[in-house]
């Protein structure tokens, strides 16, 4: 690739690092940054590192936040007796846009995999069980994945709570609105049967 | 976005000014860089900044290098009698990729276009007859793009070099190889046509 220009090989391989970016989108990303401006140059940098630095959980939900409390935390104006469970703060940032749920959230970090290792200890199930210590939440929505591991942790933690006596609910299943039923999959045609709702 | 993690947000707009990097890729970019541990972005940062400062054109030929002259211009082996004049670093890494060439190189960093206001003192047209003054060059072959801009470019350089006695080629066009003629377009078929070879 750029194999021969060692500084420019480096700077490929770290573009490459991360998430959804092969080779050729590296290379091109590396010629981009040699296109910057020396003062551009040291912004972006300075970016990758104030960002690494100053993110963080927020310590009540784990959403993150670059503040003490993350910008759902801080919003006193927010329903503090709903709390939506999601396995990571892009599906938390997904909701959000929608601008209808007025909740709390509980970022998991992460859904129970025991194929991968990924046990319930290692997501943030406890802090979750920590913040229904005080009797203030009514009602759980369970918002993981609509997959295996998804609906693993579900279930898991729908388990855990109902002797608490808390309301807990899981996001509807169904087919996708502006979809087009005919290349719906089985699965998911079945579960909008059993969902049915009447006129 | 994550316009509400003031610095992640920061960070995705430094992530989208890289060329075809758009507003979803950027954020899952700097997500992946909040996954990473201090030391791994801290090298990533370095790459960026040391990329910048250490990658200069080659005195010789404009193509990009770290060291004093680009790889091409240091290997002896190479015939310096023939010069591939081409619009950018990313067609000499896609010519070198052939291992078939075994000249040097001239990178013109652009090509000719009035209506942007690149004209031919804006790109290193300049540094090419330069290199010409010594009479040790027998072939140029222009391997600018095959689109307007590109066209013009050769055309003007074409022009330039006639009177110097230099064989001036052009990279043969036609129809690529392992596509469909019913797909190529009429210019490219014409173009095939009028360059057709005897078996």
């Amino acid at each position: 690739m750029a194999d021969y220009i060692e500084s420019l090989q480096v700077l490929c391989e770290q573009f490459a690092r991360l998430q959804g970016v092969g080779r050729k989108s590296a290379l091109r990303m590396a010629f981009s940054v040699l296109e910057f401006t020396d003062e551009e140059a040291e912004r972006f940098a300075q970016a990758i590192l104030d960002a690494k630095r100053k993110i963080h959980p927020c310590p009540v939900c784990q959403n993150l936040t670059d503040q003490e409390l993350c910008h759902v935390c801080r919003d006193e104006t927010r329903d503090r007796s709903v709390i939506c469970v999601v396995e990571d703060v892009r599906v938390l940032m997904a909701i959000e846009k929608v601008r209808e749920y007025r909740g709390m959230y509980h970022v998991l970090h992460g859904a129970i995999s025991p194929v991968s290792g990924i046990t319930p200890d290692k997501i943030r199930i406890a802090e979750l069980l920590e913040r229904l210590k005080d009797d203030s939440v009514r009602e759980v929505i369970i918002a993981t994945d609509p997959d295996i591991e998804g609906e693993a942790t579900a279930m898991y933690i729908a388990k855990l709570l109902k002797p608490l006596g808390i309301r807990v609910s899981r996001l509807a299943y169904g087919v996708p609105v502006g979809g087009d039923l005919e290349y719906a999959d089985e699965v998911t045609l079945s579960r909008a049967l059993d969902g049915r709702r009447e006129f």
